[in-house]
């Protein structure tokens, strides 16, 4: 951008920019609508700010954001405690209770493995994981772990390495791990589909039970 | 969004959904990625936005965003002060600055006639644009009013009533009044164009001069 903006101007402009998604035009966008409010809409922005800069710490239990030891779901006790969906952030949490269908807990790693980025297990929450689910077996309280990773290569990886780590456990016929299904999308078209979600979906076929009716 | 989140995220994904063209899902991620960084980042968004609520308004002579009674445009000395470009808002100018090609001032309208969301002549700097040509003509100085609104109809209607407006100060020979051009963009397909700016083109057109080697 040219020199012509004062410099507050051009800060929060950079501010905007900084933020993932945001280009530069977006950004000196957003920054003039804010100028062109009133002064409450700033202080509103600026409130909003100085709220999650204190307070929030992720939930003991699952690692989801909280204000609390426990988040809204752990404290929660109308949830099915037999089950524990492992996501890789709070915004998978979001989705997750948005689609509604869910009445489980969770268990949030903060992120996939990724070794070209240094992020091992030792990185995420899994080793958390593992000593949640060997507290509730050695209780001898049934579980199922549904692993919710993304369907990427890295989520995929992770998956299988978390897989891999609670497998031992499942010994005791009081642990089941599964995974989301990978398939085509509600909506979608067989025929714009691409090869890897095509193979998912012939591979996670369910079979199909018709009423009988001559019975 | 489900009530399973903290008050303070929530809040801040709503100060970001109020903003134009981030919806609830963008902010949400917005949040997020301010939450995973330092609490330096959030400092130094919370500083971009107090920097804007203080110290800011509009140049006295153009109305372009300013900390000074004049913008960095109007005082510098090394512009054409005999071409005034006429915008809607100060976006333009760091448009047109960037474009580069244009070493005249400006004049910020702050907007549109607009009767439907009741912005008239009055709620725009029009008239101030009017004393700022007469004060010009009135010294003998020769001036282009370029006039650079959008091509939408509100942008051409304002600039109709501007050139209105100014119309009897041309009878003084010092001052000409232009419009930008409209046609089709650079790098666009004629097959593509919609009918409008076709025509545009076609009413705009140049005549072209070959150089004439056979003389």
């Amino acid at each position: 951008m040219s020199a012509k903006l004062p410099e507050p101007v051009q800060n929060l402009i950079d501010a905007f920019s900084r933020l993932p998604g945001i280009g530069p035009k977006m950004a000196a966008r957003l920054t003039f609508h804010l100028l062109q409010r009133s002064q409450f809409d700033v202080n509103r922005f600026i409130g909003a700010l100085e709220g999650v800069q204190q307070g929030l710490r992720p939930c003991e239990e699952c690692g989801h954001i909280s204000t609390d030891t426990l988040c809204t779901i752990c404290s929660d006790t109308g949830r099915n405690t037999d089950q524990i969906c492992v996501v890789e952030g709070s915004l998978d949490v979001i989705a997750l209770e948005k689609a509604g269908s869910y009445r489980g807990l969770y268990h949030v790693l903060g992120g996939v493995l990724s070794p070209m980025d240094g992020i091992g297990p030792d990185q995420l929450r899994i080793a958390l994981l593992v000593h949640r689910i060997e507290a509730r077996v050695g209780k001898g309280e049934g579980t199922e772990v549904i692993l919710a990773t993304n369907p990427s290569l890295e989520g995929e990886a992770t998956a299988s390495y978390i897989s891999q780590q609670l497998q031992s456990l499942t010994d005791s016929n009081l642990l089941t791990i599964s995974r989301i299904a990978r398939g085509l999308p509600m909506g979608s078209d067989i025929e714009y589909a691409d090869p890897t979600t095509l193979a998912r979906a012939l591979e996670g076929r369910n079979s199909v039970h018709y009423a009988d009716h001559s019975r």
